[in-house]
């Protein structure tokens, strides 16, 4: 192999293949990213056996060939270059990389003894990038990183029919709360048609940032494996098992308070009085007449209360929560005015946007018992 | 107590007093911020016992007093505040911090039953703040944070009548690497006149980070403490024992090498080269005729080698280094052209700027074992 390109955009590339499988495998085969250089230029590949990522970038092809090297420190010496062009080539059992006045060389790791990284299923449909990154930013952040219930560090997507068109929802919960957005989706016919998938949050929140800030997003499925492409790199994963999360458990017949507020005052408030919450974290909202008033209280920290102007509507119910639950519920609403739905008892309370945006993201927050006077 | 201040001089003044006091006290009365407003403001006074800070602040005193509050929830809160303008009044046994639309309350502990914080030592001179500002970031970094061996996490600061001026050293060393600088001084004679003191670096590290872009800094000292002030803010601390960190134990009577090259072209080779160091973190520098060419192998990250173009004067030394401490050494020199003066054996290594600035840094490596073949 050998073939010179753009230091910039080899980098680049090869950052993404070791973001989208972090995985720090004992095999050193699994720690290793295949490089393989043909007519279309460099393809990057990695797999953990549950993840994989196949990265293309642009380069000129002297001698075509396919070698395995130690990702991260590939990754990191082309970061690292200031030279603007870099060559890889194999020089015995090394893959040298190249710059003026500079010689990086790794060892060359067995590419027969490596399992490959599979193509991705079928294709299923597609996707705005901007909006599923948006909606991903919020629901798969919701998810849970405590690998002990796979179920709750997934995110479910679900293909619907919603009247004349169709939507991709998206839904994550930790069991404390709850995101749910959706965004159009166009079925691609060759596919299953129909997608319901639970896919770790984990995989799906790195693609968010690397998504383009503008055009589409291919999804991938079959019954053990979700794909997502998108301008030359595509990443797939062996979906979580309990596609059982459902925005249905959320039962919403009892709304006895609506509040209308703006997101950033409430926002400004709950970081404040979240400075004197009791041990376990939690503020009250309590209903005015025309303000929400937020109340803390700590037998060594002191006290706090401040108001925010609201709209308010019903006004018998006066909820708890933990106040850093509901600074993330509001954090994707910032610069907009939303609308609490609010339940007696220890029912959900559902946060939206007064004008939903093309995301029409719910935020669901679980009440908690209130702080002893 | 009862006045009325700018949020953001008051929100700033506490930080300031809380990050150069920033002790964890199990004494909660130590853990505790005085403030007294008088005729002048608002003066807050912290101590640890060993270290102190009084920072001022503009405010209109409605009523005169003196209370003893929990600092951090103070700056906390003080921080977290949009409105403009802000409120302190004592109401019963708390300090209420009032803004439009909201209140927080923060316990009153008992100011009797604090140490005071005492009034800085006689005053020995004075330095430009930008210059021992910049001076400090890179002579208080070289300091050891090993709390095991006291005498290397301090700074000394020694007077020196140098020809016709008088210049302030700064010297700290880890044993490993020192650094060394010196300002111009001005004595004041009402003093002691002469400086030579051993400081936690800690706080001189937190000072530098506050000064302000122009004007002096006074040093108070006394046979124990030593003090330091500018702006309505004085930070005093307890010396070290030990003033014996001496850049005279640095014995540079054999230099054979001398090299001129660029700061940053040197830097970025050793940051590409240093990913492919052996276990210790050791690469070498090769001397050649009109380069130096940095080397480093490990077993499985693979090998590297970078030249950088060099004037090379001698060339019989090729010392090998801690890619890490290369990298600090080389940091405060950034955008210059830098003299390595290289002695054979164990010793050390001397960089130096080839035009040297009023801050006149030298910064002393020691070298490592070349890596094993």
């Amino acid at each position: 192999m050998d073939v010179t390109a753009t230091t910039a955009e080899l980098a680049a590339a090869a950052a993404d293949a070791v973001r989208l499988v972090p995985g720090r495998m004992i095999d050193p085969v699994l720690s290793g990213l295949l490089i393989t250089a043909d007519a279309d230029g460099i393809l990057y590949a990695a797999t953990d056996r549950e993840r994989s990522a196949r990265v293309r970038a642009g380069a000129t092809v002297h001698t075509e060939g396919r070698v395995l090297v130690p990702a991260k420190p590939l990754a990191e010496t082309l970061r690292a270059l200031e030279q603007p062009d870099v060559r890889l080539v194999v020089e015995g059992a090394r893959l040298a990389i190249r710059a003026p006045g500079a010689r990086f060389a790794l060892p060359l790791l067995d590419a027969d003894s490596h399992p490959g990284v599979p193509e991705p299923p079928a294709v299923a449909g597609e996707v705005d990038a901007v909006l599923f990154a948006t909606a991903l930013a919020t629901v798969a952040a919701t998810a849970s990183r405590d690998d002990a219930l796979p179920l709750f560090t997934g995110v479910r997507l679900r293909s619907d029919r919603v009247g004349d068109g169709e939507r991709l929802a998206l839904l994550a919960t930790d069991r404390f709360r709850m995101a749910i957005a959706s965004v159009p989706w166009t079925c691609r016919e060759s596919g299953q048609g129909e997608l319901d998938a639970l896919i770790p949050a984990s995989l799906l929140a790195e693609a968010a940032k690397q998504l383009p800030a503008s055009g589409r997003v291919v999804l991938h499925a079959d019954e053990d494996r979700i794909g997502l492409s998108w301008d030359g790199v595509t990443a797939t994963t062996s979906l979580l098992d309990g596609a059982f999360l459902s925005e249905s458990k959320v039962v919403m017949s009892e709304v006895d308070t609506t509040v209308e507020l703006d997101a950033d005052a409430l926002a400004g408030a709950v970081r404040r009085v979240g400075l004197y919450t009791d041990p376990r974290g939690v503020l009250t909202v309590e209903i005015g007449e025309n303000e929400v008033r937020l109340r803390g209280a700590d037998a060594t920290a002191g006290e706090a209360e401040e108001s925010v102007k609201s709209t308010v509507d019903g006004g018998r119910t006066s909820p708890s929560f933990q106040a850093r639950f509901l600074s993330d519920a509001l954090r994707p609403f910032s610069g907009r005015r939303i609308t609490l739905a609010i339940q007696p008892g220890m029912r959900a309370t559902v946060i939206t946007a007064v004008e939903p945006d093309e995301v029409d993201l719910r935020y669901v927050v679980m009440p908690m018992l209130p702080p002893k006077a």
